[in-house]
């Protein structure tokens, strides 16, 4: 008991939960007729006239259950004057979107209750375990808009500083799971990366998928889009096919090439994490079991049985130590086991950006190149590496054999004929040439100022100077690297190639460079003293 | 270094700190007329056109700066297709009025950057301490509204886990007073006093303030109103006068009276307070480094020097054990003293409501009865003890002579006489009494179904049902008392009364009372085991 007001004062848990609630409100509802408003928020919200409203204890802010033919949905109150008429509910376009209202229809609204999944917020918070039962409650009030985003945040903050057991992180991955759809393939087995990112340039999946699938196994990949990088990989593969895809295309295009490469967003795959994710975001707020559980509840999601995760480790990326990498890793293993996965974690060098290329159309020439036996040969290596490695954590080739099966299929010709018939299948056109490609352009060379040799490529540096140049909306804009670590360089030299599709996104972007560092040449004298 | 990310993986702050933030949104900012959209939102919201924002790379739950005239408000960001055109940008009322803006003025809107508080957020979720700057930091950005409602969230959460250092209090108080106006009365020496609350009935502030006035030392008092009690001190003093006065009436006021009694939520008194409360209501979280700060930043905005601090103690209440009420003293003591403050606390006894009513008339009789040398025996006494130690503590009385010099006042009339001076300088009629005040005319008395006698009286459960009943927002509801611990009663004694000034009130508050158990009966028998 002692511990529960540790460190507050106040306690109102500790007596609501001696004093039942009473529904009292459930007496209160009052029926209206919607109103579409064309705003949209983000959120569920309606409007409800202010002097109504009040005559029904409800004010700006509230939380309401609007119940029509049988479905409830909850949705936060703001209030009007006038826009609103007595009889009449405000309804955001969002929410006439997600729950298919009409105007004129009549909704009931009433006074929501405090729902039940604040106690267990609370009790995280006070350090406690949460079990099955109350961690599927938090994510089932977070799905149905119960908990408000200071509720949420209050969760995710006590997850980050008093950590998951291993348990919860199991609860909340197939908690994560249960919330949206599941591929359901009937095939068998199904393959899958991740990488959990930082690095620039880096394309992988875009190499993976098609090695694998040419090697006949299933490997039906959902990405993200950027949020800070410079591209997602469904912004990369957006260049050549169409990413917004729904689970019943996914399933049909995996069923006959074995491989895709789709925008994860664009389905309903485990989306309370989408939730999660907008609240952790400007905060930088990752708890590694809310972490875990989000990449693994995804796998889970998709069927797969065989999981390689990519943590690189390395200065400016987002796990700076090996020791790190190397406990991160663990925990990938044994939370992927729990979950009936077999995991590998190859930790990766991400200290800078892999390929030339930074930004989609870059990206994809890189892939192109790869495919056909050129370009960068680190975005090739890796690729081959962690082909590899999947490879023989499928038991598809026998150990220390898989890069070499990997290459064969890239040399043979036969990644690059799956890759087309992938294409293909999401909508692209399969003859596709990197000459095909439009590359922006604006463009600017940046020029070595010093004769020296390169210590350091910053992979967020060189993201912020792609994303002012307008990556990854504009396909075309980015940076193409032109020397790398341990190049000797003289003054005048070619450092690297900015791309943009407007004169004044250029602009924007060399006005950034002046501010920014994006490349450290090597010092002998890093201090002196006496 | 390794403690920033024991907890997290992503540690985008980590590397952020190495990369200068670039303004080139300020070469982004685009000029648009004011439309004014008639709803209230309680947060600052501007409605952009969705291809308008999307053109200057701004999208839904973006925060931008809003400019006119050389100040800056920041604002949140939501979308509309046709209600805001191209060139106009919609505004919320709440934010019309806050910024008095007219329609068809010309703003600018620019993005915003992160907020630099975010930074220092993320040091406390990572048991750092933060500095003064820090503290003021984060003040000032929820002031200007440049963090979200999930970021100050997890700001609580952190506080509330990893708990304040006395300095973080001294800062976030300092900040607390800064971020709002201060009374300056420019009189010496000002006396006050503060409950930290859960008690029903407990209006002693009412027979505090008259007394002290009477006494000839100033107090000026600000009372809040009830977010989940049955009345707050406020909402009952607002049954005999006007509470909602600005700065200088209260200023005025006091000069003449020496005492008020106002609603602190009517002036600007550390507003910053009210914006936190707003998101730890809903979790009940009050982190203990947030109360003090908030209360004695409150006392030290009207300039107290002597402040009475009743902790009440007690089943049902905040604090349920004497032990971590004299923890809590103690705190109070040393910050208000950090803070040039004479603290002193009284741990009460809060097991029970005070006085016979519940609900803003019913407490106005008790407090007349009183002042009248009538009424409350629980609630003239525990009066007369906090007034006797404050006259003791400011040293206008010798030790042990504050209660009878307290009593005096009341006995002598001069209390009374001072109350009705305060009433009519705030705007009530002097003269009242209490037959002239209106007592809800639907009654029901709940009487005892069995013999016994009263072992516990739940301040939670009658409050619930004097809310249930109508209180505070009708002012005549609430409950009266007819029976208290350790009474004798028989089979059909009344309990207590329930007052509602609308028959529907009232039904729904004798639906609720069939779950509840306001009125518990001592039983010999606790357990058998065999």
């Amino acid at each position: 008991m002692n511990n529960t007001y540790k460190n507050g004062v106040f306690m109102e848990d500790y007596v609501e939960k001696q004093t039942k609630e009473v529904d009292v409100w459930k007496l209160k509802k009052y029926a209206c007729k919607v109103k579409p408003i064309d705003i949209y928020t983000g959120k569920n919200i309606i409007v409800l006239n202010q002097d109504e409203a009040k005559e029904h204890d409800i004010y700006s802010g509230y939380r309401t259950t609007v119940t029509i033919d049988g479905r409830h949905m909850i949705a936060l109150v703001d209030v009007s004057r006038d826009l609103v008429k007595p009889g009449e509910v405000g309804v955001f376009l969002d929410m006439m979107e997600a729950f298919k209202l009409r105007k004129g229809q009549i909704v009931s609204v009433i006074h929501m209750n405090r729902p039940e999944s604040i106690t267990y917020i609370k009790k995280k918070l006070d350090k406690g375990t949460l079990n099955n039962h109350e961690v599927k409650m938090i994510v089932d009030d977070i799905m149905q808009n119960r908990l408000s985003e200071g509720e949420i945040a209050a969760w995710i903050s006590a997850a980050y500083i008093n950590g998951f057991s291993d348990d919860e992180v199991i609860s909340l991955a197939q908690a994560t799971v249960e919330s949206g759809d599941q591929l359901n393939l009937g095939k068998n087995p199904i393959l899958d990366k991740h990488c959990i990112g930082g690095v620039a340039g880096n394309r992988t999946t875009m190499l993976v998928v098609p090695i694998i699938a040419a090697a006949g196994l299933y490997i039906p990949k959902t990405s993200s889009r950027s949020i800070t990088s410079a591209s997602g990989t469904a912004d990369t593969m957006e260049v050549l096919a169409d990413v917004t895809l729904g689970m019943e295309e996914l399933r049909d295009i995996v069923k006959k090439a074995k491989g895709a490469i789709v925008w994860g967003g664009g389905m309903k795959l485990a989306p309370v994490d989408d939730k999660l994710i907008k609240i952790r975001h400007p905060l930088s707020l990752d708890p590694e079991g809310m972490l875990l559980a989000s990449i693994l509840g995804k796998k889970k999601s998709v069927g797969a049985k065989y999981v390689i995760i990519d943590i690189p480790v390395g200065r400016g990326v987002k796990v700076p130590y090996i020791e790190r990498g190397n406990q991160l890793a663990k925990h990938f293993i044994k939370v992927g086991s729990m979950l009936g996965m077999k995991v590998e974690a190859l930790i990766t060098d991400g200290s800078e950006p892999v390929g030339y290329g930074i930004g989609p159309v870059l990206e994809c020439v890189d892939v192109l190149d790869v495919l056909q036996g050129k370009g960068p040969e680190d975005l090739r290596h890796k690729s081959l590496l962690m082909t590899g490695k999947l490879l023989e954590l499928c038991g598809k080739v026998r150990k220390d054999a898989g890069y070499d099966a990997a290459r064969k299929l890239i040399d043979s010709g036969k990644a690059m004929a799956k890759f087309r018939q992938i294409i293909e299948l999401q909508g692209g056109n399969p003859k596709i040439k990197q000459s095909d490609l439009e590359i922006g352009k604006y463009t600017h060379i940046v020029r070595s100022e010093l004769n020296g040799s390169i210590f350091h490529i910053d992979n967020k540096v060189m993201a912020k100077i792609a994303r002012i140049a307008g990556a990854p909306r504009d396909k075309g804009a980015g940076i193409k690297i032109e020397k790398f670590r341990g190049d000797r360089i003289e003054k005048g030299d070619a450092l690297f190639t900015i791309y943009a599709e407007s004169e004044a996104k250029l602009d924007y972007a060399l006005k950034a460079l002046k501010d920014l560092e994006p490349i450290e040449l090597r010092k002998m004298l890093l201090g002196t003293m006496r």
